[in-house]
């Protein structure tokens, strides 16, 4: 293993999809390694894992607590733990590492509560730890030319920014173990698809435009009958400074897969990007000619350049972003500047976000303050 | 001429971009023949105009009253009128065809009021004549084909429905004549980008769903500073039977052409179409997979068939849509049944959205009751 | 009808494809009418064909001696004739109008055989009379924004062409009024696929890059067993100057539709279009950047822009591309300069296209020189 | 480590592209890790290296040879190599390997010559052991379900095979570490496009049809003056059975990065791949309509679905690809079944290939038998 860091995975028990793509995008660059996991509270189940991560079966532990105790005793044990299970084990798997002095990487969103996630966040304030949330897209390379383009003024003043993210995996009953934690409140919190997705595409909005949202006008749905949490939301933005925007995210739109897309505009020009074909980037200029960017090619941002192991034309994928976001966290790790993982400020914000949305919906609103 | 049907022009003068497009449309399948024109209110534009279209200049006349009068004494005189001026003008010139009992074919919106309209409607009501509304889009054959898949079931319940209008030509200083009138409230009325676009776009959520909007939460804006009347529109509709829709319309996403696209999605299926290439439409199977029509193939329904002049992979494009609602309309005049032009519902449903939206938004009033 | 230009048709009887397309595309732009035709060689199917096209019954001939005569006798006359028929029967009907001094503007290929086209020719020189052929393609003003950009050096020495066409309509027994002459020797000459589209691909290379073909590498195949003519070919081609070259055209290529695609690379840039969707043009750098030029928009070369009738994001067709074919047409019989439309120096070099492609690939020849 | 499989890398040394190609795609699915390498000829640099890999400084090696014997020594000794060396070494390196009953896995082609390749060849019929080229792009999930659906018989009899393979970054004068060796005969071979790309498109075409070619009529060309390799290559191909072939491959067509693309076209509908979005396979009905097939959606065949690590809509790329082939040859060093890894005998056509079309197309032989 050499020197990488070394990792403990939180959830990702047998049959878990998100384990593996953890696994894959953190050992990516070679700089982590996933050496111990509690893959499940069923120590038996934790214990099967292990082939799948080809991991040292002793490594396997029932709890986190247990994986904490045990590794604190090993010159090799883990320096952080990835938190990979439904969201209402977020905060307690995140606070028993953060008391430990442990680092974490998180998956979004922050937890299952606004009030959870103001704890979290001052447990945090008082016990200092690296912690990052893999809002996975970000580490996209064209989403952070985005962002380095609009930051250099390329757009001039941002003026309205759409974004969105359309699935159609829950248009039907929604069976399946994916489906089933999330259409229940008691795992999933206060929001379904606004908590699932919506808070990704909020979380890029403001990561690509640099502008924090100020206002809000949501209106949240529940499509299919029956189901206790919203799978469709819809809302306008109003960012500082007064940009205008507009956010979808659906769990209902039949057919669709995974289209996350972002367009923003301003004085300038266009910039559009789409997570279905991710390796382009559409820049739109004011006389109506369009420049097509292909991530990997010369020219682009620093920032996007590192974030490309391939040259223009070899395309990359969700892997890969995530593997950027491990790679900027492995950096923090090492004492390096210049990490783009998001952490406690974006997690307030989506968790934020999806309170005040489901309030002000359910009581019809119309525009209400933004505030964390 | 044979026995094309006679038209007569209102507006189209010298350097007019709309006057040559209707006369290309309208005269498209050999059943209609412009034949005269008030093209101007000076006397000797009007004449001028002539020679781009290829009439007599005895027929060039200087107001519409002037054009009625004289067509009325030919036996060969003018069978209807289009009316292609700017908005505050579509009243009057409406007002004196209708009197006199000519057919009146006009730009969208119906007229720059919501009481204009009411007017029109009225008079209409007691001096019935052919009457529709050029919303050209609605002439395309895959969106006739979507309005038909939908009403045979294909979707099953709609759910959602996203329809968007995006345009980059004002988000400069808008220069031009085009610009000029379309900022002037004086001459364009009540609402800027909604009621330029934003109501086409309305009208084609409403037109291919078949299902009437109940509800809105809008928000106009103004981005570019000093303009009277909105240039950036986003809003929430409600359909009967609690459809959830979302309409997007600006003219200053910098960059855009005419991206007008509509994306219905429904408990079996989704479509998605797209004005920039009109002659495509995608199926989106619950199942993810993806099946692209073309327009101009076998299987489609009858009356996108009947909208079609070549066959699939030969691309038609928006002067034979707008054919499509002409050739509609001389069906009507020639006593036929089966047009699917927008008439006078329509029409006020449209100036209804403007006014309700404007008020709404500048009062952020959320959500309000939409009706005619 | 004004001062338009007065065409007869030869061809385009009742159920005909091509005979509304040539009139609609004649008449768009308002400077050309239909007035007469020889639309069948049965007089009665003549005369019924009148409704479609909207004339005189007088005017509709058994034949094009007949028409020729007839109209001779007119103040109002035909000025030109379109011949719109199977190839057989292109020479006889251009014999005749040549011969009683009308212009002819015919479809494409010239005439059945070589040695037609040489007879043709050969009348022409000593009977000087406007003559035209609709290779409709050259008319998209984006192919004569190539053209345009290539001539001005846009992309330094040419290097390589890959220019295709294909159809997927005759994979299966070719049933129909359209399949079935073109499968018949007697009637189509002596190319199948190479004479109905290679011919079109083949003067888009010639049109779009300057460059006349010098050398060719023929391997045309019949693929479904039974016929008499090639459904297939692909043919390697080295023009002057030495840029190499690669065609493509097939009817066999099952599901395709009307793909017709033209790539130009040079030592600065490439540049690709597609006639399915063919308001894109796109700009390739040599640093891997691309630029989409949209029809309509400003800053293209003044003979795309004379071609395009919208502003950019409202799409044109095919029809439109034809009729920028006939008004060039027209230009030329007003006695103006600037034509583009492809004349007996085209019509030869694709029929010796057909000709030697023929022999050299049924013989095996390999590289053969390509002359006219 | 686990029970992972042990390999060897020989090339990658400081500043190569390819060798932490291989570390990531070999370690992607925690099968094998990288434990070793002959990086570099040069011993400093070869130790050089392992920062980049996270391995034993020990374990660096200045040549296959030191390698293969100090590892030998180890109880945790490697199990296969990788060669990632410019073309000339494919065969001493392999050479080593193989008689030291060590499995290879080799950049593709094969060799620098056919004569090698025989060499080789007979080598591993004497001392048999695992034996893969990385045909990359053959790991693709898409590309594996178009082989399985044309096995499945759903084109019916393939009868066009169109593959072509575009890049644009030796258009200029090839500067650059990569350009380099491949642009010297005495590094890169007979071949320089061809042996580069061709083989890519060659093998393709026949893996994904299952026809072998047996007859092609090659013209290979130098566009850049002053090479002493091709640059540019069209061909046609006659496969067994009688399918019609195209294969284009050029590395100057200028603005194109990894253009790899695929068209098959069969009695009952065709297919079409591309490279550059390669998680979308197109499926053209005979009657015109198009399905679209998304890697990761429920359906597709088992050997797409091992090859797919995420649901539909989350893109992968190529390092998914080659991950792909090194699972199946982890697979096949653990004694399983079902590898589609390409070995001697896609080495050896592909190096015919080379040989053939060089001469063929120097000498204008036109079609010539393709045989090995």
């Amino acid at each position: 293993m050499g020197n990488r860091i070394r990792m403990g995975l939180v959830g990702g028990g047998p049959g878990s999809f998100i384990g593996p793509v953890h696994r894959i995008a953190a050992e990516l660059d070679g700089e982590i390694a996933l050496v111990a996991g509690a893959f499940s509270r069923d120590a038996q189940r934790s214990t099967e894992a292990v082939h799948g991560y080809g991991i040292d079966p002793a490594r396997a532990y029932p709890s986190i607590e247990a994986m904490l105790q045990a590794e604190a005793a090993r010159e090799d044990g883990i320096q952080f733990v990835t938190i990979a299970t439904p969201n209402f084990h977020h905060l307690p798997a995140a606070r028993a590492a953060i008391r430990a002095g442990i680092a974490v990487m998180s998956d979004k969103p922050m937890t299952a509560t606004l009030t959870e996630a103001r704890e979290l966040a001052g447990l945090l304030a008082t016990n200092p730890v690296p912690y990052g949330l893999t809002y996975t897209y970000s580490g996209y390379p064209l989403v952070r030319e985005m962002r380095a383009r609009i930051a250099a003024g390329a757009l001039g003043a941002v003026r309205k920014v759409v974004v969105e993210y359309n699935q159609g995996w829950l248009a039907g009953a929604g069976e399946g173990k994916q489906a089933e934690w999330r259409l229940d409140p008691a795992r999933s919190g206060e929001g379904g698809c606004i908590a699932d997705i919506g808070v990704h595409a909020f979380h890029l909005a403001e990561f690509v435009t640099g502008l924090r949202v100020e206002r809000i006008n949501a209106d949240l749905g529940t499509v299919v009958p029956g189901r206790a949490l919203d799978d469709d939301c819809q809302m306008f933005l109003r960012f500082e400074g007064g940009a205008r925007g507009l956010l979808m995210a659906s769990q209902v739109m039949t057919g669709e897969g995974n289209d996350l897309a972002l367009r923003i505009y301003g004085e300038k020009g266009g910039l559009r990007w789409s997570q279905e074909n991710p390796n382009r980037l559409e820049w739109l200029r004011a006389d109506g000619g369009m420049e097509v960017v292909r991530a990997g090619d010369a020219g682009l941002s620093p920032v996007a350049m590192r974030g490309t192991r391939l040259p223009g034309g070899h395309p990359e994928g969700l892997l890969e972003a995530l593997a950027n976001l491990y790679r900027d966290f492995a950096g923090t790790l090492r004492g390096e500047a210049g990490s783009l993982v998001p952490g406690v400020d974006e997690g307030l914000r989506g968790m934020a976000l999806v309170a005040t949305a489901v309030v002000a919906s359910r009581d019809g609103r119309g525009w209400v303050d933004f505030e964390v």
